[in-house]
């Protein structure tokens, strides 16, 4: 039985009609064929009919993000989730300018981006905290990767394949950290400089937006130490 | 001295005065301070004051890639300027739903984009050519990757990679055909697989949109054969 949002999804923006199939997932069961059996204004029936495909492990990726412009926050939620990412964390720094993340917003990109690019899990979206929180909360075994604005910061390809460590393996988990427009306050960097988890990275001699820099270190994560590797299912 | 749209971009977004020094560059002889003489409404007057960083060489990647809608499209250019990308071919393919460029305004965009990530070069948009002619006209010694549709081709990384040859070197020409949202067509795909240059890629198991994929594309490129190991100039 799907929800009133569901059903006008299916109807007006897939277009569906009573008797057609559609692929559904819920992130635990992998996906499989359903037949619609109703489909009014405000709900839908559907029937499971047969199995197809089990559900795959997904990199363990986090992406860290001060919020930005509203176009712009929307494009990272939706392109984060086409890149893999396993869940969204909207961060207020210091030299944040947008204080206030429409998060349900944000959540239905992941969905509808996750939909378009066929894979079996929505990535979460959680509620904005402060810099501090994030830190405080950031579970100590997952490596977060942060852009160094100095310039000095290591390679992000060399960080991750550095001497086949564990740090290379492609269950580890990890997180992208992307700072505001302005950058980290003075503070903030001084906090990062002594975690034991962050990774100050270099992403080339360009002084890249801060929604190019997410979606850039995300790809170059996936194609070296994440799920590039893995062709797609038939 | 600047012409009148030179001159409005420096006075009314730069919201920059006579007596500001700004830094100039040509893509050719690397980056100068300049001090504004003076500033007018249709022109202004600067002079070259010191050198500020030398020309350094840029990687020679550039982008294929078929038109999209137009935000999406202007996010292309944008965000490949960003990533260093070295000129921009649009394409028009069978498949292709936007059949005119407005190669004007993305060059506008590569120029707005190349200033804000203080690199020293703009791409160049081309004129908008088909399928046909791009193939024709490519140069034999440029490696040209493209996605592999079925999911069947070489893993991004492995393809730049591998067994550290020619082909992993850093200056070696390269470029990335990205196709419409809809594919390309059947006879685009038996011409791609007969073409020496051409490497059929695999950009994960999740179908991304055109503009994510191109961005991840060359993402991954930089930063493991380009120029994502050069830190920043002081």
């Amino acid at each position: 039985m799907l929800d009133r949002d569901q059903t006008h999804y299916l109807a007006n923006v897939m277009r569906a009609r009573t008797g057609d199939e559609v692929a559904l997932f819920n992130g635990r069961d992998g996906e499989w064929a359903a037949r619609i059996d109703t489909l009014g204004k405000r709900a839908a029936e559907l029937s499971v009919v047969r199995a197809l495909r089990p559900q795959l492990a997904e990199p363990d990726l986090w992406l860290a993000f001060a919020p930005i412009k509203r176009g712009r926050i929307d494009w990272i939620a939706a392109k984060a989730t086409e890149l893999g990412v396993a869940r969204l964390l909207p961060v207020i720094t210091g030299r944040t300018q947008m204080s206030r993340v429409n998060v349900g917003r944000l959540a239905a990109n992941a969905v509808e981006a996750a939909e378009q690019c066929e894979r079996m899990s929505v990535p979460p979206v959680d509620e904005p905290v402060s810099f501090a929180e994030l830190i405080d909360a950031w579970p100590r075994h997952r490596i977060l990767y942060v852009g160094d604005e100095t310039g000095r910061g290591t390679p992000l390809a060399e960080a991750l394949g550095a001497n086949a460590t564990l740090e290379s393996a492609a269950d580890t988990p990890r997180g992208v950290l992307i700072g505001p427009e302005g950058g980290f306050a003075a503070d903030e960097l001084d906090a990062l400089d002594v975690l034991p988890f962050v990774r100050k990275i270099s992403l080339g001699p360009r002084v890249m937006r801060a929604d190019t820099a997410a979606i850039a270190a995300l790809a170059v994560i996936q194609a070296l130490v994440g799920d590039w590797r893995t062709a797609r299912g038939g």
